[in-house]
């Protein structure tokens, strides 16, 4: 069994710890991220990712699944913090007993760690603000069996909590790249590799286009869309067609729409 | 011009009930609903909906758009009430000068009030209960030319801030029912129509399905997905490719997929 410390008091320095974890500013200084809850916990482990730490109410109820969690925390050299009630409640921001949550250690986020050749698809969202945007980008990726997203300029931050909440388990499954727009384009002209953007400017028809391997199909900030000068560094542009009156999609939506045609397309050819 | 009223204390009964408008029991109450922005407002007005009162921050800078807000007002004998920026800043949430925000009264959301022949693809939600994913799909069905949203069983309210806000103006040019279940199916065999689910269950790709207008695209509650009940009683049930570790997309994700698909051969055929 893993090592086994409780909590009772609201002013201990774990508990100080783990609140900061909600803060951008102290994830980033610590390395470190939160994810709640058993099944966020579960994917992570059936993905073969373990909490550094786990922290749980003291005196939760049992569960098979909490059980498979504490063993592979103690095997992987972790910690199993329990707390009562009311100071869980602080940690998480919820008034659940049955809350649990891990701390992981940050991912590596360099372009370097990206092995383009192991999946047709990749995702790559620029100046993306919104966590829960962000999150459902690698859920989706998942889904069409990408290999990862790689978020260009400043994007939301991916370890926050409510990114990896929206991922529902894919922030373990998914690669994940942080890079400048200049940084990005050169690494990837480096090899082979398609960049596609949803635009309305001089595209093709997003049905009928000739998308292939590997594919890095690009959204852009949620209210601005991509710059120009990134469209035209693009391969391919593509136009989703617009039947009513607003002239976009919802990002993570257009990034959706986008992958599952490739999809289509790349499993069929 | 319209009639306009300046509010200089907090304790106005009228910033109580601007303020009462963020909350649903009020909102149906009231019967009234809040938008915000310039934009939001814009597209209301420009779909011809415009608010019975138009909140701004006195000595507000003066903005085309604004103008062309404030005659619309003037003209369907709304009223424009200015207030200090500080008074402002307790309605809307934000500290932002520049803020306007509108008081709807909410539509009517009886089935009676849809027209299936006049669109070819409706959405259908069922449970859906963030209301960002319910402007989401509002905001998808403006893009595919559906004819609107149709909310069964108990989702998020649409008249909400945040389902407004994410409607990106959609909650103005969509149409938008509020039905349990029961009523809901009653309606539909009424005339003719289609109904298809998006299921993992003795389904079609559906990528290859029949579709056919006047077709109605259902996606079920966030974690439960659809009734099995709910899923027997459509005419088609069809299933998006799961590639990796999860069985699901995010709701408004599912239901763009399948509306893109449903708009390629309902717009071929």
């Amino acid at each position: 069994m893993a090592p086994r410390r409780t909590i009772t008091g609201f002013s201990n320095p774990l508990v100080k710890f783990l609140r900061s974890l909600r803060e951008k500013k102290h994830r980033k200084r610590e390395q470190r991220f939160l994810a709640e809850g058993l099944r966020l916990l579960t994917d992570a482990r059936e993905s073969g990712i373990v909490p550094e730490m786990l922290v749980m109410a003291a005196g939760r109820e049992p569960h098979p699944l909490l059980d498979a969690l504490e063993e592979a925390v103690g095997a992987a050299g972790g910690e199993i913090v329990e707390m009562d009630v009311e100071i869980l409640a602080k940690v998480t921001g919820k008034d659940n007993p049955q809350a649990v949550a891990g701390v992981f250690a940050e991912f590596d986020t360099r372009l370097a760690g990206i092995d383009r050749h192991a999946a047709p698809i990749w995702l790559v969202a620029q100046a993306l603000r919104d966590p829960g945007n962000l999150g459902t980008m690698l859920r989706t990726g998942d889904a069409v069996g990408a290999g990862g997203l790689i978020l260009i300029d400043d994007c939301a931050d991916p370890f926050s909590v409510e990114a990896v909440r929206a991922s529902m388990g894919a922030i373990f499954t998914q690669k994940l790249a942080v890079a400048r727009w200049d940084e990005f384009i050169t690494w990837l002209r480096q090899d082979e590799g398609q960049l596609v953007a949803a635009s309305l400017r001089d595209s093709t028809d997003y049905r009928k286009a000739p998308y292939a391997a590997p594919c890095f199909l690009m959204v852009g900030n949620e209210s601005q869309g991509l710059p120009h000068a990134y469209e035209d560094a693009c391969d391919l542009r593509v136009t989703i067609p617009m039947r009513g009156r607003a002239d976009s999609l919802n990002a993570a939506v257009a990034g959706a729409v986008l992958a599952y045609e490739a999809l289509a397309h790349l499993a069929t050819n």
